[in-house]
């Protein structure tokens, strides 16, 4: 491994006052790796917190943090206090997330509560995008730490990445892109075995299992077959021999990621088998070594002709997958993305979520900024998970929130080389905030903001409340000033950055809004497309009427005319007007509030933020001009309050 | 040099019946390396019409061909009837000249006139956009022939080439990109010597003249110094330097085309130096060797803020370059496009064009078919390039059109490593069509059709009568169904292909149409921007007034509401529906009369040809759909003869 001194993010530990007297013993001697890891950090963290020399297990009598392991490989957590001192028991697993847990109280300095506690979900996982050639698809910091030059790699920063995981509550990664080019095929061969090996034992230490993205063609690329057919004896048998090798040898790896027939990958539908089919057939294979296949339901048609508006593009997963339900094996799980088009700043929850009655599903959350602001802009993602979570589907008397009706949790990463890992420093909080959600969907992102903020930035009152507020506000933000409504689309084409609010208009994506002089939208209730009726009736109804549909995704549901009334009494159009308006005067002071903490931040950290601030200010002025003066030419109609439009 | 089996393109000759009887022998013994190469043309040719194993100038007496090289470089050549033989005379560049002229005229089967004739103009050259790294930027025939892995190459086809330009009436050939990337800065320095020397005989031997590309910082960048200041004593010592050991040990490199201080290139404003400045350092280096400066006039502001209407990127030329003649050195030529802007497919002809009186001038046209669809429409050119020599500029009593008022002219290539050298068999017609008009700007365009078509095709009556109608109507077809009356662009960014009506008006660019439901364009004349009063005060008058500026230049000059009033009554709405409509199905009865060809051309040819016009008719609904459905969805007003609109 070679040394890099890597940022910490949140595991930053620093002397801090007054900590309880059971501080300086630790008792217990862990058998397991992950428990030995645990009394690793606990030792390593104290003795910064502490400032001493050192905090071993040998000191003298007196309170004392007592680790206790117990068999087995469960991820519950008890912390409670003994006497003077603090107990924390499970698994091996379990005490590296109470040790955590107990380090970050610590360094908040908060009355510290008994906490027994066991994930939501027993898989939450990061997928990475990462291309074999150190690429990274819709990357915004920097290139791959798992992969260079063809190859999968092993470093210091596997470990400390390790590390983030596990301290966040996450127990799961992906190493390579869903879109599987190159050399990242032969992750299946043996050809990267010893690194494969190396970094899965290096995750799991830290109870993090590996998994890797294959393509379903892998026997015609790899194994020199005729077909993939996943009903063809000899294309299953070559998917159970690499099995074969690849798990043994690989302790760790616990399955595979796969994209689909979509967006040109190859899948079962060249045979002419359906999806469960084709997740069926790798999942028998893996099966005899407890493996996963992690099935991907982002497919639509992405060579639609823009000129059929019969074809929605929304409607696409929920149809392809919904008659399926059933027909997969039970170490299959379906990954399906939060929204029904892809990751926007607004779309409505997937209405494949929850509606899969005897099939394990994974909900995908994007921590990659794709269309949110690449890690240029600030926005802070947990507001829109808790929305998404929480949401509920009306159909079941209980258990009927997202949160409850889904098997497990993932997101496309925001990491990279960068040397702050995310690109934007408060970008991180997305990814410390998705640990949080994805152990406990009711976290509060305010809660989450401002303990993210006091372990990155310390404890001075002022850096946390503006941070925190910052944070809470951003992704509000974030929305007036680029894509109204709940649209979507109008990015550049290809980039995904910036206005164009024609880019995808005449494309092939499926996502157009059809704006006139007149109105704008794809109607997608009853009348229109339909979409809406893919939920529950009772959802659907709220979204099918323009009348209950939520405001914020009106132009998402409905085709309305710019002169619709909203509930406040303005025009759709003066409130698109405002939103950008407002948007980018809420950025300039996120902005300005950022600057005011110039005297009480690190010189190199303040800077960092403050010129991607100014570019998040330069980005929203376009936007905003650019999307208000489309409108502008478009409908002629000038703003009620007077501001500049351009002709 | 390696040998391949490339198209020979017009010079493909055939048997001939009927040849006349002085074709059997040819006499004379020229003493330059081009009156021998002109003689081998004649043998070789006559070898091949005659189909006898040879024709020497050893056979018995008779009416022959005699050659009578003239001392001297010039490039007048005469050819007459002497007796029953015929009497070629010329300096060796003249011979060849002559030895294709005559060639051709007995392959076309024609009495054959006298001909006394010199081009009109003494450089008639093509700029090659090809890159070190084998790339053509805009080049859609294949990779280039004048590069490979970083280095200048020769091979066989760079002497195939030298003969194509000599026999079109071409003597002049910049081979690397005037964006100088890479190892292409290094083509000035000793590292690429050799092949340069290699290239320049291959070329010379047919009589054309060898440039390269430079770039104006390459003191910097080759030389180690800290600047490239054109005042700057160090700077023109390093380029005297340089030039000393270039030219002499490269014969036949005629001279430097720079793009400077343009999208991004180096160039004098960076040391607050003038345009002249800069060119005069060059040509005072380059003058010893009796070598010129290529200057390109292509400047504006390529970082444009789409909010800002005073800026006009069409008046950037004039504006930069009118103010500086009679500053420039004698041996510097002003490079100007065709158009103010950018190879449109329609301009008005640039401003700049005739209006520097003290300063060579050269007239740039594109045969690379950047806007012009990319060599899979086809689009020959030729109509277009007379509009533009043809044009009056009304500001002299006599000499008056651009022809007679420019010194030379040039054109980016169309030709690539492809097997039929332009992509499309019926791009190569553009060349050959360029290499005429620079001889004589007076040429016919349905001549050279007609010529090409027989040399190409062979004379078939229906053959030549389809081929050359194609050609003939296709640049107005192709503009018909693109983009509407000179307002230029609505194409895809990057790649420019395709339609995008919005894609470039939020953009830096510099090209809007800033369209709102009721009217399109920027106004251009006295009113608005000013643009028309760059012309002669006549032409101003013209193109200022909506009155008369010509139709087809309409949106170019004027912004106009979509209800204007067209000369014959239609609306310009409904003109721009109706030219898309018609467009399309023009493209359609092209691709038909092709089809019909079937039975009379070679199957190979054929087919080629065919694909093409396959995806011309795709792309051409494409550009109507997408243009007229734009509009309506702007205006809401529909088609008048009911046609098919999309919402």
């Amino acid at each position: 491994m070679i040394f890099v001194d890597y940022s910490l993010l949140w595991l930053d530990w620093r002397p801090k006052a007054g900590l309880p007297e059971y501080t300086k013993r630790i008792l217990g001697t862990p058998a397991t790796r992950q428990g030995k890891a645990a009394l690793r950090e606990l030792r390593n963290g104290l003795k910064v917190m502490r400032s001493e020399p050192d905090t071993s297990a040998e000191a003298d009598g007196g309170p004392a943090i007592r680790l206790i392991e117990y068999p087995g490989n469960d991820e519950k957590v008890t912390l409670r206090r003994s006497g003077d001192g603090m107990e924390l028991s499970g698994s091996g697993r379990g005490l590296l997330y109470g040790a955590f847990h107990l380090l970050r109280h610590l360094a908040l300095g908060e009355e510290f509560p008994e906490w027994e506690s066991s994930p939501a979900y027993p898989l939450r996982m990061l997928n990475h995008w990462d291309n074999a050639d150190g690429s990274i698809e819709r990357g915004y910091s920097g290139r791959s730490f798992f992969f260079s030059g063809g190859k999968p790699i092993c470093t210091e920063r596997t470990r400390d990445y390790a590390r983030l995981l596990a301290s966040c509550g996450l127990n799961g990664c992906c190493i390579n892109n869903v879109n599987v080019h190159g050399s990242a095929l032969k992750l299946l061969t043996g050809s990267y075995r010893r690194e494969l090996k190396r970094i899965a034992a290096c995750l799991g230490e830290y109870g993090v299992s590996l998994w890797i993205s294959v393509s379903f063609s892998a026997p015609m690329e790899l194994g020199g077959l005729s077909t993939a057919d996943p009903l063809e004896p000899d294309v299953r048998k070559w998917w159970e021999d690499t099995c074969s090798q690849l798990f043994p040898s690989v302790p760790g790896l616990a399955g595979f990621l796969v994209k689909a027939d979509s967006e040109g990958r190859p899948g079962p539908h060249t045979y002419g088998r359906s999806h469960a089919e084709g997740a069926n057939m790798l999942a028998d294979a893996v099966k005899p070594f407890g493996g996963k296949i992690l099935w991907r339901c982002f497919v639509y048609n992405c060579t639609q002709d823009w000129r059929d508006t019969e074809t929605d593009r929304a409607k696409a997963q929920y149809g392809a997958f919904a008659p399926l339900d059933g027909q997969f094996r039970d170490n299959v799980y379906l990954q399906i993305k939060n929204g029904p088009v892809d990751f926007q700043i607004r779309e409505p929850v997937s209405p494949l979520l929850g509606r899969l009655e005897h099939t394990e599903s994974l909900l995908e959350f994007q921590l990659a900024q794709e269309y949110t602001g690449q890690q240029k802009h600030v926005c802070y993602l947990l507001p829109m998970f808790r929305e998404v979570l929480d949401l509920h589907l009306r159909q079941r008397p209980a258990r009927d929130t997202v949160a409850e009706s889904v098997s497990a949790v993932c997101a496309v990463s925001n990491t990279g080389d960068a040397f702050n890992w995310t690109g934007h420093d408060l970008a991180a909080a997305n990814l410390f905030g998705f640990g949080a959600v994805s152990w406990d969907p009711a976290v509060d992102p305010a809660y989450i903001a401002r303990e993210w903020s006091i372990l990155t930035f310390g404890d001075e009152p002022e850096v946390t409340r503006s941070v925190t507020d910052i944070l809470l506000r951003s992704r509000t933000v974030y929305e007036k000033y680029t894509v109204p409504l709940g649209i979507g689309w109008m990015c550049v084409p290809g980039s995904h950055y910036g206005p164009s609010p024609e880019g995808y208009e005449y494309d092939r994506w499926g996502t157009y809004h059809r704006a006139t002089h007149l109105e704008i939208g794809v109607e997608r209730g009853p009348e229109g497309t339909g979409f809406s009726e893919q939920y529950s009736p009772e959802l659907a109804a709220i979204y099918g009427s323009v009348d209950t549909c939520p405001e914020e995704l009106l132009l998402f549901f409905h085709r309305l005319p710019f002169s619709y009334v909203m509930n406040d009494g303005r025009s759709l159009l003066q409130r698109i007007y405002d939103d950008h308006f407002e948007g980018v005067e809420e950025a300039a002071a996120m902005a300005a509030a950022w600057d005011k903490l110039e005297s009480r931040l690190e010189p190199a950290v303040f800077a960092r933020v403050r010129e991607r601030f100014q570019e998040q200010l330069r980005s929203a002025a376009e936007w905003r001009d650019v999307v208000n003066s489309w409108l502008y030419r478009l409908t002629l109609i000038p703003d009620e309050k007077g501001r500049k439009l351009y002709l």
